[in-house]
């Protein structure tokens, strides 16, 4: 049987362009005299949907696109990913279900059994848990259609009560095939191939394994379908980052054009080269799936925007980004040579704008009450905030998305101000932390430079007054990093990080700066997950809590 | 069997505090000779504790609490909400658990079995459902004891597989009692009641409700814990809004003290009056939970801040409480006389800081890109910006929250400057439409003029343009809240809110307006939730979507 994956970058809500695309992959698919073509987890609708799947009309929409869809597949089969209802008269009112189209007909609907409710995912918010457990029988060949977390309760992971696999197991498929959803973070990848390989080897079938391509605001779907045979072996990969189609011949089990290694897309376990495909594709998507062209971005010299112009401008090209210096009094002489030169080098249009004349206006204005109080917060949040003011003002006259250029390790521990360097509708490296902007700049100057060496080797600093340093008030971020980390993504509360080695007063001032800056990320922008635990939707902390942890 | 029901207000993750409470309603309980003291869901930790249930330490330190308030339970009982581990090495790592302590010891445990998963609520994300259906006994009463949902799980709901209370009831109980976390909104006093009363009925059994007090951030409990009769009779109510402990007499499964009717608080069912309370405390316990004492308010001459004006002063007193008027060469005199009369009725200070100097700074800068251009919405954004920066540098300097003043009506068509009158650390009135808002305002001006006339009777207008008025660009408020609410209160599309008499050009244009700022409101601060569907954590929408509804 020859087995079309189509690996498809579909739009939430935009059933009119993802019925197109898939009419298109059945098309193609036909072509090359496939029997069976295997679209996406929730592909009619896209993934994920929100709340849009609560609506009875947004339903009905993905019915009809199914239906239209089903109309085409006369010589082929296909396994499309779409909610359906819940009939039984318990439960959610929908299911996720793979639903199996053979001669124009709706032959089979499976529902996902394992709902993951965790980190980003709220599927229970939506979906009742499937019970049937049935092979799908097409073309003679017995299939395991499981819809992506159905593979993932193995034996040592147990977050389920049951195991899909396990059941479907005892009715002696020959393929199993899985629709998922799953987005792109740095380790992803390779728990994904793990995951799937366990799965091939305990059940000794091979596996076709289809997800999303596409960013969808801060999600990325790096794609990377694959077909796997039951030894375990990767025996090809669609591309990643990109759209792609292939198909490939089953027989007696057996996926026969192996293309050599069990990682085809070995080159992107290079994490900096897959983190930086992955947030050029979450920037082009945004702009695209909101119909927009031009971004404009805040460039102060430093390395932070620094990144953010280069990916900004891979993903948009040089035409459509506007850099705009806005340097104070107390930006030094290089931000301003730095930031021209970085925008030069990027062929990038650039305004240079002072702030002081607007500074110096407000101060005036307060100074009624501000008098007699010594230079702070408040005197160093104006000059972002003036700072933002005109960036949005330009984004508004002009029809540019302000692109935000906080870090990771800032955005944690609260140092930046909100409303000011915390504006932007997208957040492009809030997921990053700072020891990782500077391996991606590195890795982005490997041939040439990019990133002018100044700016990679200048001490950090915000500038918002004399001579002011990020070490100032930080360790330095090699350990800041590696705390945030084990805080954020490894869970580790205050003992446990005193028991990797950290010093106890260390650990306490940075969980506190963490935890009271709370209500700062409550209004950050998204931010472009590639991390496993990124600030936004995957983290929900209590702003007014106390963390006894 | 004398039972005290203990109506507190926690704070999450503040262990040593919560642990107190109880310990003092333990002692009360004790002193009026109480056999069993009943607290709510989650007591231990705080509800919603979020995220901080990920960390082992956290449920560490539930159990220490636990322990300690077991120690006290000698002569009397105490049902204890709490998370606890789950053991069985299957599903998720938490149950949502009510342990039943005697005799200073853990004597049962409830795994709550139906898990609200929908709206503001995300249990699944946490706890695994329980399937332990078994009495409890205490002094000879059995006991079933229930979580929250699992009374809600109706003939006519079904939202569940299951009904823990069907299977209870096999087993002959006496009494239920029912351990809650359910939060205010307008209607859901009613909602609550009904539904815990047919459960009464349906059972033929008298209950106890146990609900929680307290907001926490957007979320406002109401308390209002309650005894009811077998036969659907409230008898007794604690009081709304505020902390309370209460005990009460069963003997042959009926509770005596009978108040005189079934809504002890049908006073708050008055909906305006609840809904005040209800924001103030929201206020209230923002603040105080923060450790915050003052707040900071632009105060603009219209309704919105005055009302927010108004709550601030009920909630944290006139000396708490800073306006600022900022009028720019758009504000009408009367904005001015109107907000400087507002803050004298309330006897709060306000400062009168004109934002003409700034905006030609900032135009002048801005000059060389916009000469050309006509006024348009950058200008508009450039003056609320403006407000927003003086605002924040009042705040910073001096310490004091700044109190959002946006409506509903304003937040959902993306009426609002983000970054501009959009700031705040917690948006007051962000689910009151602009209906409500005169309803409120209208009922606090009651007795004696609060909000003076001029204010209530003047037409709406941001003031950022000559003349410019909402209804420029808006339909009436009655015709765009009644439409508003069809689309995010009950889930209508397009198709159905014309079915129900509405224009199709109108409907159309507004649930465009609606969704095209998602991105807006994602970064809006959080909102305190009144109604069954406020912005914020209960609603995700996707920002790039095509709302095909």
């Amino acid at each position: 049987m020859k087995i079309t994956l189509a690996q498809l970058n579909y739009h939430p809500g935009n059933f009119e362009l993802n019925t197109k695309k898939m009419l298109e992959a059945i098309a193609q698919a036909k072509k090359e005299g496939s029997q069976l073509i295997v679209f996406a987890e929730l592909a009619t609708c896209g993934y994920p949907a929100k709340d849009l799947l609560d609506f009875d009309s947004f339903i009905d929409n993905s019915n009809k696109a199914l239906a239209s869809i089903a109309e085409t597949c006369d010589t082929i089969a296909a396994i499309v990913g779409c909610p359906v209802y819940n009939k039984t008269g318990k439960g959610k009112r929908l299911f996720n279900a793979a639903v199996v189209i053979e001669n124009k007909q709706i032959k089979n609907t499976i529902h996902k059994q394992l709902l993951p409710t965790y980190d980003i995912f709220d599927e229970y918010r939506y979906f009742e848990p499937g019970n049937n457990t049935a092979i799908v029988e097409i073309n003679g060949h017995k299939i395991a259609l499981t819809i992506c977390e159905d593979l993932w309760n193995l034996d040592d992971v147990s977050l389920y009560q049951s195991s899909p696999m396990e059941h479907l197991c005892n009715l002696n498929p020959d393929l199993i095939i899985n629709i998922a959803a799953s987005p792109f973070s740095k380790t992803q990848l390779q728990t994904r191939r793990r995951v799937t390989q366990r799965n091939a080897l305990k059940y000794k079938l091979p596996i076709v394994y289809v997800n999303h391509i596409g960013a969808q605001t801060d999600l990325i779907f790096d794609g990377g379908s694959f077909i796997m045979n039951a030894n375990g072996e990767t025996i090809a990969e669609l591309n990643m980052f990109e759209e792609d189609l292939q198909s490939f011949e089953l027989k007696d089990k057996v996926f026969e054009s192996k293309i050599g290694n069990q990682f085809p897309n070995h080159e992107f376990l290079n994490t900096a080269e897959s983190i930086e495909k992955a947030l050029v594709l979450g920037i082009q998507d945004y702009f695209e799936k909101l119909n927009f062209k031009k971004a404009i971005i805040g460039l102060s010299g430093g390395i932070d925007s620094a990144l953010v112009l280069y990916l900004a401008v891979k993903a948009l090209g040089s035409e459509n980004v506007l850099a705009v210096l806005l340097p104070s009094k107390y930006s030094s002489e290089h931000s301003v040579s730095d930031a021209v030169q970085m925008a030069n080098n990027l062929k990038v249009q650039y305004h240079n704008i002072s702030i002081e004349a607007q500074i110096n206006a407000i101060e005036h204005s307060l100074n009624p009450y501000f008098k007699d109080t010594p230079f702070g917060i408040a005197e160093e949040n104006i000059q972002s905030r003036s700072r933002a003011i005109l960036l949005m003002a330009l984004s508004n006259k002009f029809g540019y998305i302000l692109l935000n250029t906080s870090n990771k390790s800032e955005l944690a521990v609260g140092y930046g101000t909100l409303y000011g360097d915390m504006c932007g509708g997208l957040s492009v490296i809030g997921d990053l932390y700072k020891t990782e902007v500077y391996e991606l700049c590195n890795f982005i100057n490997r041939e040439h430079e990019i990133i002018p060496q100044n700016i990679l080797h200048k001490e950090p600093s915000a500038e918002l007054r004399p001579d002011q340093k990020d070490s100032d008030s930080l360790p330095s971020y090699e350990v800041l990093d590696q705390i945030l980390k084990l805080y954020l993504e490894d869970n580790l509360g205050f003992q446990q990080m005193i028991e990797k080695g950290f010093e106890a007063p260390l650990v306490q001032k940075i969980m506190k700066m963490v935890n009271m800056n709370e209500w700062k990320r409550w209004q950050a922008p998204p931010v472009l997950r590639v991390s496993s635990k990124s600030f936004g939707t995957g983290r929900k902390m209590p702003i007014e809590g106390i963390y006894n942890i």
